[in-house]
């Protein structure tokens, strides 16, 4: 089968609103989903259960790649105990505490091979315009070199959808509620509890993002 | 510091004769070499065993990056018990039970993400003009792409190192003979057992190298 015909996908499934819009997006294309979501020992565990939640609303495959025992290689504040999570707005300071070195050609490095062995031809992720330049991992061109190192990795190609990019976080929940996305089932919070802090950069985010929306916010904050 | 003045590499050291040439050829150019290993859960164990032994000969820094929770989504027959290893010259049909999917761009994003952490400017691989071109990620261009990727990974670049595309595997064995490489340290075999078997692809392909070299093989072969 070519490429183009093949339309199954590994989708990165954090358990974030974003890769959650990601998936309905991908399914109302027409790609049959298969759903990864990574254990890199982050601090807020209960992101991994959203994404098991979202798979069980989509009947997804769904496989989690356990990456804690690289910690002692990686680290930062998200996986670190004892580093605190910044608050508020992130800045390009606070925000440097929360990189985890190089992990999304990890990620999309072992999404590949789990692609390859399920014989799908792409791997997909959520990432935005609102994605932090902060992060160098987040940059177009090495998103670009990303995808033409994977379209090499396998005798088929692989390919890097990232249908998002030109999008904002608010336009991503305009978009999942046409889509009718489940967002009460998404998680976004860095801090760990059981209930959205609302405070964290990434609470933040959320509410700012249904706020622009104009979209009633399903979230419980604390 | 500019990256053209770091000479301070992660060597990936499988344990094999050809990581072992690579250690010392980068130290013998004037790099600080770190080393890291790889346990994907391989059958021949003891490879990683001589990781070790070949870093404390050179007093390195060493490290193993455990990835054996990813079998379930990866897995060959270097991984899988129950599946046979080929046994004499490899051919296209037998090596490709060998292939642990995309394992080599997982391998250099883990060891990109300790080289960021560890202020390293290059990632180091003993890929040869004897890899088999069966595996799709030991391509040229593969490689080429996966330095593209590497350098942009991280607001510093990433190299990838890879001394030896243009060298056979006997002339590794002439090479790290000049620089006295430990060779009695080093392994081959992919059988799992206490003393190279002589007898599986990788085996022949060590003997041949030493013949071919002229060089006075101290391996014990079962």
């Amino acid at each position: 089968m070519a490429a183009a015909e093949n339309k199954r996908a590994v989708v990165l499934l954090s358990g974030g609103l974003d890769s959650a819009v990601l998936l309905a997006q991908l399914r109302s294309e027409g790609w049959e989903t298969l759903a990864l979501s990574c254990d890199y020992g982050q601090r807020h565990r209960r992101e991994l259960v959203s994404a098991q939640a979202l798979a069980a609303h989509y009947g997804l495959v769904h496989e989690t790649a356990d990456l804690r025992a690289l910690a002692h290689l990686l680290g930062s504040s998200l996986t670190t105990a004892g580093v605190p999570v910044p608050h508020g707005h992130y800045t390009a300071e606070n925000m440097k505490s929360t990189v985890v070195p190089n992990r999304n050609m990890i990620l999309a490095a072992v999404a590949a091979g789990w692609a390859i062995s399920q014989k799908a031809s792409a791997v997909a992720y959520a990432a935005h315009s609102g994605d932090h330049t902060i992060y160098p991992d987040c940059r177009e061109e090495f998103a670009q070199a990303l995808d033409n190192a994977l379209r090499l990795c396998d005798w088929s190609e692989v390919r890097l959808l990232r249908p998002f990019t030109g999008k904002s976080k608010a336009e991503l929940v305009t978009l999942g509620t046409r889509l009718g996305v489940p967002f009460q089932l998404t998680w976004s919070c860095y801090e760990g509890g059981d209930r959205h802090c609302g405070e964290c950069g990434t609470c933040v985010e959320r509410i700012e993002a249904f706020q622009l929306a104009g979209v009633a916010d399903p979230t419980a904050y604390a």
